[in-house]
């Protein structure tokens, strides 16, 4: 295919569109790869559209490959089966909700477990029709608050989900194994460099869950590794309870006046002043910080939350919104201070926290807070805090949430040394669901027995459209795209420059040589200086240059290799040889 | 490829659907083509996906042929661009509207005009850039008050849209021509009869249309052809108005008492009885109809509207539709009527209506009331009609409107002769749209003289996903589908029959063999009865069945041609040829 640049549908910008967070989302746009329809909404021009279409073709043959069978479900879904599963609550605003002319419910589909799991449940009821895997690809809505950089984060996406239908564990644990040797395939496909990670299974439920992370600076999930080999995305982290300590000889607790010491490096002053510990002085992490949310949940309730933790660290927003989902967590505001008069905002101590104590709070301790742990706390009185509390002697919470920062240099729950921190962004999602879904929707198959038994199901995904996002946001460089050659919307971009005909007999030729041998062409026959239709063609970001120009008199061509940043001057007779060999690779 | 019937995710069904009301929505639920997902909302299985893919990649490559780039649009979008063109008001209650999280209007687009007249103003500039062809596959919405048929007329919906984009009308009618010729070729790759037809433009606006109908008796559009040539949607048949009449000879207007006579059976019988005429009885078409609307628009107003037409003809509900659209049409109320006493219903007549008679309503009356015709009609009184009212002596109306419902034998307005009607499938439209997005949204460029000119529009579109049921429609017989070999989900449906492992060893060969001939084959393996497979094979109705069963034994294989109805007995030696001879055809 030859397609000339004078009549493509395409307007390179050079202006950085005003809301470009990050370089894909700028050079997508500047290439006239995508343009905005409204906020988080994109359409897609012919160049992007090329290559959504072949990440979508990988990831049908991969999907293929382990059996999965091609559905494509509505996007328009009815009210019903997302309320038996209590997720037309659980979403919250982050689902498209809207009324038919009937005034009948109905939604946006996020995503389609109980979709799949009704269809199953109507057409299957044997042991006999399992295993099964479905899997679609198709446009998704999630009404996201924070829509960023193009399409890496829309409201509107194409996604590739999957699910898939077991009689048993055994089952479900090879439909996951198939899957993740899949997505590794689509993944290294898509020329990605990316990391399997232990992950949270949010709003899914479920239990086993791993996330396929694209390493990418603009990311927007954090991911820890470990020298062993450990990776979990950090939300999913558990950093492990240490042992107990021995508390025979710890002295007993004490209230001091701690005057002005309403933030932690204040109150380490103070401690190290007052009662200075003849090992090593104290720091933040001798102290516990007590902090209060209020959890909103998605049906309107509300409950409030106190969280005890080291006070050298913070509590991880992302990482307590995925323990908490489908609540969300407001730092206490002043009128929920005044509800509740026991909090002495700045000196909140465990004597006044836990169910049982007298502010009634819910309070729950990192990990860090075990059996035998001295701690400097408050003392619930302005000014005062308590020294030598131990934990287990002197206070117990309710129970345990593991929400604190994670650091770089952290040792890694296997023990295989510090942590690493990096960014990445999710691309795939693989889940064991269980029976969650089929329990709640009622997907009972007859077994060998003639029982019935609850199916067990998995779910996958793959953001297909947010892949060529990631793609482009990790090839890219300060001139535009460069594409790998399995994506690229035309193999070669062959520029011609000059006047002469002779330049432009032979360029029109070369395409279609190229043409006959199976290489798909952007000619860039416009009446432009050299100069635009380079940085064009840096900017559009084809694997391979093909320059016509000056050379041709001395009979070479010029081969420019975008992803290696090489050149080299080729002989015309060698030319359709060289390039061909070039997209080949 | 090879996919076995045990592995295949389809449940054939003893039972027709419930709401089935056409053949096609029958078969393909019961064959496990489509299922419903609330009404009008299908979920497509894996063999109805095969089907719609197809129909895809036809349409994709006839407008790749034309020039056509593809894009792809949002389906959810933002309010403002329909609200320039009014058709956020205009759509009514077939509009699917919803409010985002921050309470921003958006819809769920049924067309996108706006979206590509902004897109490409957005991006082009200059007559340089015209002329300019897009196009779109993608999901639409309409919130049908009767969905029905299965995906023959849905809520949603897969549509090829395209738009063409030029200078002058030249250009515009080029572009038209190219559509209609590429439409041609994808009508007649799908293996549908159909005709092309004039049309209304409704919603749409613009001028010049022709519809694409499937012939097919359970088609919801009726259409109209003629001796010569002339083809046309029952809407939009215009009949063309009479010569005027002389009627100096014509009696004086005289008011009768007509009792009993409120309808024009009736009517005609006092007529004769009262002053028979001498040349031929009185007849329905003597009489003067006059029927009462209230219009309702979309923006909640409301204003009447009287028609006058021959009495023996009704008002044609979906002819009245188009002229009036985006209005809506209800018959007078008795709250209506008491709202303008001068109506005497059962009586009405000229003399109360047009807007500066007694009434004020507009009064439009059918073609064939021209000046010169005498008319039998109510007299505005109880019990009494007027007989020798002539038109232009004793009334006029305030306009002409074409409703009346178009007869088989009517006289052709090509003049070729009387007219037939049938009933089709509207499976293309293709429109001049003009100017008309272009001035409500600006799109101009700079033509040569560098002057600001307005560009000139078509709107095509192809119903994809009612093709899958327009084809199933007008091919099916009583015992289930029969594809084309074009859209066939499998060429080949392979049927072993028998236990023998003789059997089962051939059939598995002979699918390998047809598939290395590239042959796609559903080799049903299951352990089912011969009758059982049979009746699945000719329900899923794929063109070719080969029978491998008792003849093996004798060295032969049974070779089903489904279209043709045929069946032969093929020598083992001689199978694979033979079967590959018949999908090619």
């Amino acid at each position: 295919m030859i397609t000339k640049m004078s009549e493509l549908f395409v307007r390179t910008l050079r202006e950085d569109p005003a809301d470009a967070e990050v370089p894909s989302h700028r050079w997508l746009v500047r290439g006239g790869y995508i343009r905005r329809a409204a906020p988080g909404i994109y359409t897609w021009l012919p160049l992007g559209l090329r290559v959504l279409h072949k990440v979508e073709d990988i990831v049908r043959e991969e999907m293929d490959a382990i059996g999965g069978q091609e559905v494509h479900f509505p996007a328009l879904l009815p009210r019903e089966p997302y309320e038996l599963t209590n997720r037309w609550i659980e979403y919250g605003p982050n689902l498209f909700r809207l009324k038919d002319r009937k005034g009948n419910d109905m939604l946006l589909g996020p995503t389609h477990e109980e979709m799949f799991t009704l269809l199953v449940k109507d057409l299957y009821s044997s042991y006999k029709d399992l295993p099964l895997v479905l899997y679609q690809i198709q446009t998704k809505y999630r009404d996201e608050a924070r829509p960023r950089a193009g399409v890496l984060r829309g409201r509107e996406f194409v996604m590739k989900d999957s699910y898939s239908f077991d009689i048993d564990d055994a089952g479900l644990q090879a439909a996951y194994d198939k899957h993740r040797d899949a997505y590794i395939r689509i993944f290294d496909r898509l020329g990605l460099e990316y990391v399997i990670v232990q992950a949270m299974s949010g709003a899914m439920g479920g239990s086993a869950s791993e996330e396929f992370l694209a390493v990418a600076e603009n990311g927007e999930d954090t991911f820890v590794r470990s020298p062993g080999g450990y990776a979990a995305n950090v939300e999913a982290v558990a950093i492990g309870a240490p042992e107990p300590l021995p508390y025979d000889a710890a002295p007993a607790a004490h209230v001091e006046d701690t005057p002005d010491s309403t933030t932690i490096e204040a109150l380490v002053r103070v401690a190290n002043d007052l009662q200075p510990r003849t090992d090593r002085p104290w720091d933040g992490s001798d102290t516990l910080k007590n902090v209060v949310f209020m959890l909103e949940y998605p049906d309107g309730t509300k409950e409030p939350l106190a969280i005890g933790l080291p006070g050298d660290r913070e509590v991880d927003e992302k990482r307590l919104e995925a323990q908490l989902e489908p609540a969300v967590a407001v730092p206490f505001a002043e009128e929920d201070f005044a509800r509740y008069p026991s909090l002495v905002k700045g000196y909140i101590g465990p004597g006044v926290l836990g169910e049982e104590n007298s502010s009634g709070i819910r309070y729950l301790t990192d990990p860090r807070v075990v059996e035998g742990t001295r701690w400097i706390t408050g003392a619930d009185a302005p000014q005062k805090h308590v020294f030598d509390l131990v934990c287990g002697r002197d206070f117990t919470s309710d129970g345990v949430i593991d929400v604190a920062e994670i650091r770089a240099g952290d040792p890694s729950p296997d023990g295989s040394g510090p942590l690493q921190l990096a960014r990445g962004i999710e691309m795939g999602h693989i889940f064991q669901l269980g029976r969650k879904y089929a329990d709640a929707l009622g997907l009972k198959v007859l077994d060998q027995n003639g029982k019935q038994v609850t199916v067990t199901m998995g779910s996958y995904g793959v953001g297909v459209s947010r892949a060529v996002a990631a793609v482009a946001e990790t090839t890219c460089d300060e001139k535009g795209l460069r594409w790998p050659r399995a994506l690229a919307p035309f193999d070669v971009q062959l520029v011609a420059t000059g006047k002469g005909t002779e330049v432009a007999d032979y360029a029109a030729g070369l395409a279609q040589e190229l043409d006959a041998a199976g290489i798909t062409v952007l000619y860039d026959d416009r009446k432009a200086s050299p100069g635009v239709k380079f940085a064009d063609a840096e900017l559009l970001g084809m694997p391979t240059t093909v320059v016509v120009g000056r050379g041709l008199a001395e009979g070479v061509v010029e081969l420019r290799d975008r992803i290696e940043g090489t050149a080299e001057q080729v002989p015309v007779a060698e030319a359709v040889e060289r390039i061909v060999a070039q997209v080949r690779g």
